[in-house]
């Protein structure tokens, strides 16, 4: 048999992640038993959320570090998975996986890789952003929690992002004004320009409540939130009655300890005198729903309504490095690593 | 004509509350014209909300001061009002008001006074209290956006006030488990022994998370919040998955500029892990519904189940005492004034 070789979570994150934090590993990859299928990775993810889920495992290290992949079905004792199909699977960072789909993660949850659907002429690699978990993560946690009406204003942090960029499209598409908040000016040209959001703000060169006053003068009715902290309650302290934040994530204190998390200004006295809803998530809550956000996000940019863009990194030994990136705000789109 | 005298919110408040915020003025009460009535202030109501109101009108001055009142009506060219009848009125804090109800408040909203039910041997303060604007808050409030299911672990901030008291008793006939978090341990008394709480905490001189983990070892289904800030941040800290947050107050930081709110630990972690919903609400959202919770409550009263407090403060110009001492949590249950 051949060799695998995969990515382990060796010592814990301290702040910021750094490449030693993990180790790379070699290992034979198993002969397959009846029922089972080796899976070989051609695009690896990297998202936000890895680096604060490793918090909810306690500290614990020494595991195959977490995630989704496409991979390619290179050996199958298994009848639902024919070798040469492409499947999308919670495999983590590693090149070749032995499954007897399901599998259990280090989570404790049992997670079944999944065929994909095709994509047509669009690259596989999609199924890991606009058409995969951050697609979903923006179709559903938008229209869902925020329940946009056409004529609302619409603010989006990590607007640059993977789920973030699709989420002021998909507000567009409803008929929204939409502002987004990234980080450097080549997002903010990209939003404007190429995906027609009608504002951006720099939130680390401009003054974030003044911009915001300026180009939400009539107050934002709908806050889409990836990053959380003073940013959000900034944001927050300018909306409408009855206006709606669905929390998406919070990578501004990703790196922080949850035993000592960071300050912000109190969000409760606009919560009250505005009557607003937050309410967090977590994209699985609409796993039953799951290939309904696919096929309308595929529909969607097969009308040219909407538009990705994927940081793509080459080389299965950059997966920490391409991590550590995106943390950083250096990807615009969905960061990828290509096999 | 007789007298009328007033409490006219003279200059804004700087911090917390002091006498020389308000001038008393005494004024000519005007003859009645067609279709007006006279009231004639019995109770008056001091709240929390009304620290936070004024910053709702930009620094304004010069107005009789807001809030609610149980009156007696005392002259009447209007036949929907007879003379000895009793309403709830927005009238302010004055011993007499003309009105041709409805009226505008300061607010710029129309309020009509309405005629009170019979509340038997009741006192009509109550009306002001379980019986009024602080019962619906609790009975809205709690069950239609906390959602609670028999067996929740339900904890309750500023417990002892004239809402949370309510609400720990309405959650308790809801078969949940109450946890109460309050300043004095007379109150930790009155919550546990009187009401029937099933834990309570001093949040003044013991350790709130720690005694949180102690008395809600699985954890906080819903959180009705009268205080936020650092305390909320702390509870929400300790919630399960999917848990409901009820936004009513957030006194804690009612003396501070809007402009310069305090800091607390962001709630976006929680929210996102645990999936938490948070909403903030002000009670007149249930306007067409009022006489449901009045009912109810009147109900649960007579059947025993629902006890209530009010701190009764005697006299017409100790207003502005009755106020700040209820601010700074010198009172348990409803504090009232009576003329």
């Amino acid at each position: 048999m051949g060799k695998n070789k995969k990515w382990v979570y060796a010592r814990a994150f301290k702040g910021e992640p750094n490449s030693s934090n993990f180790d790379l590993v070699e290992e034979d990859i198993p002969a397959l038993s009846d029922g089972e299928v080796l899976f070989e990775a051609l695009y690896l993810s990297v998202d936000p959320y890895m680096r604060a889920y490793v918090n909810k495992l306690g500290g614990k290290t020494g595991f195959t570090m977490f995630g989704g992949q496409v991979a390619r079905v290179a050996e199958s004792r298994n009848k639902d998975y024919k070798v040469g199909s492409y499947v999308f699977g919670q495999f983590g960072w590693q090149l070749y996986t032995v499954g007897n789909p399901g599998f259990t993660t280090v989570f404790g949850t049992n997670e079944k890789p999944f065929v994909l659907p095709d994509f047509g002429d669009l690259p596989l690699s999609l199924a890991l952003g606009v058409l995969g978990m951050p697609g979903n993560t923006a179709y559903f946690g938008f229209l869902e929690i925020c329940n946009p009406k056409a004529g609302d204003t619409v603010v989006v942090s990590g607007a640059a992002g993977a789920v973030g960029s699709l989420v002021g499209q998909i507000a567009k598409i409803k008929g929204c004004t939409v502002i987004g908040i990234a980080g450097t000016d080549d997002k903010l040209n990209w939003l404007k320009n190429e995906l027609n959001f009608d504002g951006a703000i720099n939130y680390k060169t401009q003054n974030v409540p003044a911009e915001l006053k300026k180009l939400a003068p009539n107050g934002v009715d709908c806050y889409f939130d990836n990053v959380g902290g003073e940013l959000s309650s900034q944001v927050i302290y300018q909306m409408n009655k009855y206006g709606r934040i669905s929390v998406c994530g919070a990578i501004s204190s990703y790196n922080d300890s949850f035993t000592d998390v960071p300050k912000a200004s109190i969000v409760q006295i606009p919560m009250v005198l505005n009557e607003l809803r937050m309410e967090g998530f977590v994209v699985t809550r609409w796993q039953t729903r799951w290939m309904e956000g696919i096929t309308q996000n595929l529909k969607w940019i097969t009308e040219g309504k909407l538009q990705y863009r994927e940081t793509v990194t080459e080389g299965f030994l950059k997966m920490p490095e391409a991590f550590i990136g995106m943390l950083k705000g250096e990807t615009t789109g969905k960061a990828v690593v290509k096999v």
